[in-house]
């Protein structure tokens, strides 16, 4: 089973990669980004490719011979909002490229789409459900909205076999902040752990829905592998999350990490990201994607031992 | 207020023209239609455009001097569905252009898509509100629903002044059959009326969402002229219509055409119209809708009366 991965360089696609090279049917990785990827794990079955992907032609390239694709690649929420036409040919038309190539490679591969829970907006029910309609607050949740109905219908006449998977907001995030509106998430965790300063642009009773890096993955590796008949004709599903508040968030920081540890955090508000994260849900009914067998975090506690034993934070110091 | 309508050369395109010429705030009505357009009018009010929409370029100059954008052009569902690259062209990229088109005008024009019932599918609830997931289970479903989320963007953006609309089933349509799953809804009673004969692909059981052309035309320029203000931020909203079971339309016919209309309706099933029809919602909650403004028809009695009175039927001789 060949595999391609695209924005594979990024932190969820060589995480993913990691956990396939677990898999004894797993052969080939490609992984694909727009970036030069770093070199990645010593494996003769890993593959890195630099391709743009709104590129004419590059989704080709992409797909050919994979078995399953992975299609992580997008451009984040704060920056799709802030460059409007990058979002469509990233977000919308290099999604409908690949789409298009594994069409046309006439292999049929399982199609798994990275969605957020970004799709939805107010007005919201108490609890979302894979039934709650769409309204996305923002050109990022529109864009991966579209995405999840051209997967549906490529999967629906058989191009593909399509899996739309939204994914909660993930966290512990490595590396340095980002422009998605959501960066401030894994910010006030990962920055004071590190000993740096972190602002908070939003109130603390406002709740998130979230998942470590690691049952994200193991989530979108699942997606591939659970048979198309057990998920039925609707191939769209919310991912299983915890729903915590930020200010639990910080609690729990303080309880792993000291008072000193919290105390780096400031609150200065930001309307543009406040607007944006308070518009996505944090309660969620999520039965039918455990009755599939996806699986979700115990606690917030186990995201911020995920981060501390990835050894991301080593190598993030002041 | 200058008004361009694509697809307005067809039968609700030039109807809404019509409508249209009887408000005195409106100027110069610019029909658009990748066919050629028959003379209409004699109103130097009415300007024809032939243009094909997918050919670039095309959207600038129907969307020039535009206040009010009525996107009405389409391939319908039957045709969507057997020549899945069409579709795209004309029901998703067609209505990208004009909207890019319309945001590079810098008017923020009134922008009036055309969306559909078709949007929903499996599984429905009972009843069918704004808060409905869309599960469309067509192409034509999937680019509407498409267009509908990009309306809403484009309009949250304020890159145009958004409005999405879905139609009911508009019966009866006057002239022939035609390649949309929904043609023999008008069929069976345009038909018979005229002493044809007709086919019905369904059971008499199942339950449709009608409106009648006049209702689906008055609907249409109301949702150009009502304020943006009284809509809020959700653009998208289900028309008014009926709930008629085949059997009580062939009922109806019988009551106004006697016995030897009805008999002239023949009953071989297609699965393939039937597959597309029966996944459309019937039941709707358009109380919102309703409180906007929005006109629905009386009764069944009131679709055939339209047709009668519209002239199409003296036109329409075996």
């Amino acid at each position: 089973m060949n595999v391609a991965i695209t924005g594979g360089g990024g932190f969820l696609g060589r995480r993913l990669a990691d956990l396939l090279l677990t898999r004894p049917e797993v052969g080939r990785i490609r992984l694909v980004d727009s970036s030069p990827i770093a070199p990645f794990a010593e494996d003769g079955r890993i593959e890195r490719m630099q391709a743009n992907l709104t590129t004419p032609g590059a989704a080709a390239g992409v797909v050919d011979g994979a078995d399953v694709i992975f299609h992580l690649a997008a451009v984040v929420s704060g920056q799709a909002e802030a460059e409007f036409d990058l979002g469509m040919g990233v977000n919308l038309d290099a999604t409908r490229s690949l789409l298009e190539a594994a069409r046309q490679s006439r292999r049929t591969p399982r199609f798994v789409f990275a969605s957020s829970l970004a799709v939805f907006g107010p007005p919201l029910p108490e609890i979302v459900t894979d039934e709650t309609a769409v309204h996305p607050r923002s050109s990022y949740g529109v864009q991966k909205a579209i995405g999840e109905l051209l997967v549906s219908d490529f999967g629906r006449r058989g191009f593909v076999d399509g899996r739309a998977v939204r994914l909660p907001t993930v966290c512990v995030r490595p590396g340095r902040p980002n422009a998605a509106a959501s960066s401030f998430v894994s910010g006030i965790i990962r920055e004071p752990l590190s000993g740096l300063g972190a602002n908070c642009p939003v109130g603390p009773d406002l709740e998130l829905w979230l998942s470590s890096p690691k049952t994200a993955v193991a989530n979108l590796a699942h997606a591939a592998f659970i048979p198309g008949g057990s998920l039925g004709e609707n191939r769209i599903l919310n991912l299983p999350g915890i729903t915590v508040s930020v200010g639990q968030m910080i609690a729990c920081l303080e309880q792993t990490a000291g008072k000193e540890a919290s105390a780096r955090i400031t609150f200065t508000p930001d309307a543009s990201v406040n607007r944006i994260v308070s518009s996505w849900p944090a309660r969620f009914d999520v039965s039918r994607a455990l009755a599939l067998g996806f699986s979700r975090d115990p606690d917030f506690g186990n995201l911020i031992a995920d981060y501390l034993e990835s050894g991301a934070a080593k190598t993030r110091q002041p």
